[in-house]
């Protein structure tokens, strides 16, 4: 494109939105050029800031009119890329949409523009009495439609599901400015393909979410935590089991650390060690009720009974809630790897759940025999499949990509998820592969040319074309 | 198509599948000529059974080069039509693709061809001490493809989500006969877009679902069952906001009965009144726990403030499974509209929950105007904003489409959905638009042509090209 289209394109982009919500060059803030995925920032052609779905509409049909490229950003704390503006886009914050325009305690369910954070919609949440179902590190920053647009996880999805199984409605701005007012509130609404569904977890490249319905959950009226040794992988899963057996969807939470985790986040965080020995693994487990004490005695019994199974070697079961918030404090090491690795090689994959003891064991093996002296962490979400991986990049000779190649080889071995929850964005492009077929591949191309035959959506995320 | 090349594609199709799996013409058996929706049967060019997904794709690929339609067929039990045959299309039955190819009990996942009957789901489930989240009444007949292919409700939904939220994977097969193998049994998988949330719920109209991985759901080890009283909708709302307050998740069911369908249900079932008194709306309850005394013991506790709080007038717990299944009984009408309304006019709709008391009256109103002496029940999956309606055609001197007319009127008047739970097929094509826009249908079909561009997948139901 010349120059002269260049500049006719942002001036009109500026008469429509106005100065204030434009920015050009230069004058983009640096925050706007990345995100938490450590990609190499790229400054944008402009940074638009719309107030509106009416003002999201226009950028994009002044966008799709001068083809040129629209990069949707939320909270910018992605890990996999999949904000990072491309050359020559116009970045779309979404910050500046932050209403929370509606919250029904009756029904259950709340309407925000897609700029609100999470945070903003847990404490809305329980304003009203009740619980929004997603919960992760980045609450305060993150954005509602961010977490849409990744399908986000963290960790209430034992319980709750995904982002996906919050989200009732939504409202989406294609690529040529169409509005799809998607915000029916209704749990069950069989009329046709369901839209809604082809948004979520589309990383920005079908369309841009501008507002979103969301269901929210029964406030729990009591909560137990334990913390719980077993032997080996497959007695966690037998205590899982048990307890979802015995509390069956009031299993709130069931984590796995593997003893190289708990080790570091001991002297890392400066902890006392929650047990008086080592284990193998440790698992985290938050169950809901109605009240503490009995709820307690019950977990309590559940795990006495997994004892005598042999399926448990030691466990404690808090007594307050500052002693739970000190036994989930063992959980948060991964808040300080990038401080204490160098740097960290992080993995969110997901496996058969079955399989997960095993595969950890063959990454343990692997990387032993490759790189002997490596500072390897294994823990996750284990009740979801779920596992985190994190390598010190300083004890593998630096060699990063090496051991992400290693390690995905394994997950395609395993028959597992490249990503988890993290998402594609550019980080795991070259790795998608491994979890998708080629027919599959295809299917998502021709999906995205229907909904963006210019290719302007978030163009070179998840896939090339 | 001339007549020498339709002979061609026969003996093709009977050269690939064996003249077993293949009718053609007068000798395809009526059964596979319409389903349960009353459309006028329609007989296919031919009729193929296939047992296996390769055979499926060698079907699908000889109908492409042929450029012949397809119909899926499962068990035939849709009520909108959906799995009727198209003049010259091959219907294909997936009720050979009956296997239960595994059962983990131990990450409680089920996999099945698409043939398999929900009933055969749900007792493997039980079998695995586990239980699988969807029920409906054709569980006997009605097949898991199906159930996909509409997402299916029914009377789990309030606790374990529709049929979407049971599916962990799905094997596809398009219509140019490309398997999409999207089976791998992880509960999180964010690698590009969800493809088989796509399928979902598509009326077989973007493919052919040959396997299903399912995820099962803990058995509750105590149940409870209530009969409830409330004196207008409001307070039935309350209730159930009440017992999510205190149950949580584990309230199972919350079905709202209006009187008029409760004497009707007295009359057919010949069934004992099951309170001293009549009362504008009785609640079905289902609650889960450990323990079936202290179980009741609580929901007695819960419904007693309920009383005092004015939102219960009169109300019944079970203290047997027997006396729940009588209690239960009274949901049961449905099964007797076809020979008790001459014809019955049905409608599966979906509401915003607090509106559903609303929209019942204004019904009521409208048609106590226009046809006064009409019999009209309403009742439904209150918990999940689900109304079900049914007006006898003999009492509205036949007016079927103007009964229609009226009540999806109503429906897009209220921002409801014309389809709750059993799909658009051919019977609801024509009042999609009432909860659809322009702008979204528009999407739906640049979806559907990119995946089928030769429109050979269920042409003409859900919408016309």
């Amino acid at each position: 494109m010349s120059l002269p289209s260049i500049d006719s394109f942002l001036s009109a982009l500026q008469q429509q939105l106005g100065d204030a919500a434009v920015q050009t060059g230069a004058a983009v803030e640096a925050r706007f050029h990345t995100d938490w995925s450590g990609q190499p920032p790229v400054a944008p052609l402009a940074l638009v800031r719309p107030r509106s779905t009416e003002e999201v509409a226009a950028v994009l049909r002044l966008c799709h009119a001068h083809r040129i490229a629209v990069v949707p950003q939320g909270g910018l704390t992605g890990l996999a890329g999949g904000a990072v503006p491309v050359q020559g886009c116009v970045a779309l914050s979404l910050e500046r949409m932050n209403a929370m325009e509606a919250v029904d305690a009756r029904t259950g369910l709340v309407t925000v523009q897609a700029g609100v954070t999470l945070q903003a919609v847990q404490e809305a949440a329980v304003a009203a009495g009740m619980v929004f179902g997603v919960d992760l590190g980045a609450r305060g920053s993150c954005q509602i439609g961010g977490n849409v647009s990744t399908n986000a996880g963290g960790n209430g999805v034992l319980q709750h599901g995904m982002m996906r199984e919050q989200v009732l409605g939504l409202e989406v701005v294609l690529a040529d400015g169409t509005v799809l007012p998607m915000l029916r509130p209704m749990l069950k609404n069989n009329t046709g393909y369901d839209l809604k569904q082809f948004f979520i977890g589309a990383e920005g490249t079908l369309g841009v979410i501008t507002r979103v319905l969301l269901r929210l959950r029964p406030m729990p009226q009591a909560k137990a935590t334990a913390l719980v040794a077993v032997p080996h992988f497959d007695a966690a899963l037998a205590v899982l089991q048990r307890m979802q057996g015995r509390f069956g969807n009031s299993v709130a939470a069931f984590e796995l650390m593997w003893d190289s985790f708990v080790q570091a986040s001991i002297q890392w965080q400066k902890l006392q060690a929650p047990l008086a020995e080592r284990h193998p693994l440790l698992a985290l487990i938050d169950v809901d009720g109605k009240d503490e004490a009995s709820l307690r005695d019950a977990v309590e019994e559940a795990l006495g009974e997994a004892m005598e199974a042999g399926e448990v070697a030691d466990a404690v079961i808090a007594q307050s809630h500052t002693q739970a918030r000190t036994l989930w404090k063992l959980r948060e090491a991964p808040a300080e790897l990038n401080t204490q690795m160098h740097p960290p090689i992080n993995f969110d994959v997901s496996l058969p759940q079955a399989d997960i003891g095993r595969f950890a064991q063959a990454i343990q093996a692997d990387f032993d025999a490759r790189w002997p002296g490596h500072h390897t962490l294994f823990f996750g979400h284990v009740g979801d499949g779920n596992l985190h991986v994190s390598t010190d990049g300083a004890t593998v000779r630096g060699e990063c990509d090496a051991v992400e190649a290693a390690l995905y080889a394994q997950v395609e071995r395993f028959h597992g998820s490249v990503s988890a929850e993290h998402g594609i964005g550019l980080h795991k492009k070259p790795f998608l592969h491994a979890s998708r077929t080629p027919q599959e591949l295809a299917a998502m191309r021709a999906i995205k040319a229907a909904l963006d035959p210019l290719n302007l959506m978030n163009p070179g995320k998840v896939f090339d074309l």
